[in-house]
């Protein structure tokens, strides 16, 4: 009975975490909590209604401190007085620059979403996930943060993206650090390239298959994880080519 | 006579780097442009005065693109007509946060100055640099934004600065994939923990040795080096321990 908070809960990947959480035996997961940034997701409603006050929604933006210390306040009542156990940072942005880098002008936004929310949601959730069994984090990151891999991504035009996923894999690491003695595991997970309006209609994989896959990496996380950085797989997908490789192995960073 | 563009050169390693340029033979370099966010600065002066119109001063806020681009029309004139041959992306900033990520508050701050900054810095000069001989651009980085060596640098409480330095090692690589068939170089270098006001009294060598070493490589640069993260080169620190290694290698990311 596991609980489980998925940020960027509204469309996505978000959206398919939390179906596919929802899906599964109440006996693996428990509460699930659907955030988003606004106060109304017919989406998430959809899916809360059909599952008897499993799944429930909670108003944050990721980007305001208040709105993600407001929100700690808000599931700490709902999991009533029990811990969180998994805390999945999914809500993203990407920037589509057909130019590269002169037409790159949303840094610093990009860097704001990806990175520092991450950071300001995992560290105002953490008195929370102590208290869980779990103490995992997943970060939703991606092989085009991979600077190891970037000649494999070049003809991506996503350039404000693919930094902010490799400063969001030094984050995570450090969070791995800081956090190792405690019984944490952080994670950074490459969901795969799917279908969905950030992946676009040319993606691998349908994003339930990107879904399933995340959530089996995440389900079965233990502390000698901690601080990798980790493929889903995909069967038929071992392909030797790196940047069309869903193997389940770890990425170089 | 290769022209050189330091930002940041008011201190620390900038202020060493024009020191140490100024001090090369007029055959090997020419006009060096240092740069600085303040108008004025004793010590820029101090070396341009005695450089005799060799070392200039220009005003650069390397956060605010209308000073970026007003620096890039006086560098113009300065450079009457010829094109810059070297930007050394330099000016950058740490945090100190003793109680790690629990205390880093200034994430958006760090990135934009040491990721976003280089950024427009550097497609502001690329004009210049394309009439240029050299075509170089040189981000200084450190091992700490290494995600591979994190572990080394776990003690280290500067998690901004860490995460900043991997995103500009990405920033980098995508720079460097760009401009690659116009003959570029752009590189990543690592100028070793330098006693400065960002390094601190324990750093293992002087500023005068880290410049020196760093325009060694930044002399000898070429375009097959395009898109490497490099490691100074001080003879009789090419210790086994990698935190403490400065073996002009390649550093993993």
């Amino acid at each position: 009975m596991a609980s489980y908070l998925v940020t960027g809960s509204s469309r996505g990947l978000g959206l398919a975490l939390i179906t596919r959480l929802a899906s599964l035996p109440k006996s693996e997961v428990g509460t699930i909590i659907a955030t988003a940034r606004r106060d109304n997701s017919a989406q998430i409603n959809e899916i809360a209604s059909a599952s008897s006050g499993r799944v429930q929604m909670v108003k944050l933006d990721v980007t305001d401190e208040s709105s993600v210390k407001k929100a700690v306040g808000v599931v700490e009542r709902q999991l009533q007085g029990k811990g969180l156990d998994y805390l999945v940072n999914n809500a993203g942005v990407t920037d589509w620059s057909p130019t590269g880098l002169e037409g790159m002008d949303n840094l610093n936004e990009v860097l704001n979403v990806n990175v520092t929310a991450p950071h300001l949601v995992s560290r105002a959730f953490l008195p929370l996930l102590r208290k869980g069994e779990k103490k995992t984090v997943i970060n939703i990151s991606t092989t085009l943060g991979s600077v190891a891999m970037a000649n494999a991504f070049r003809p991506l035009p996503t350039p404000a993206y693919k930094i902010s996923k490799a400063a969001l894999n030094m984050l995570t690491v450090q969070y791995a650090q800081q956090y190792a003695d405690e019984g944490f595991t952080f994670l950074a997970i490459s969901p795969g390239w799917l279908r969905t309006d950030l992946g676009g209609r040319r993606a691998h994989l349908s994003v339930e298959t990107g879904a399933e896959k995340a959530v089996e990496i995440i389900q079965k996380a233990t502390p000698k994880q901690n601080g990798k950085f980790l493929n889903i797989h995909v069967p038929g997908w071992e392909a030797p080519e790196g940047a069309d490789q869903y193997d389940g192995e770890e990425i170089p960073w």
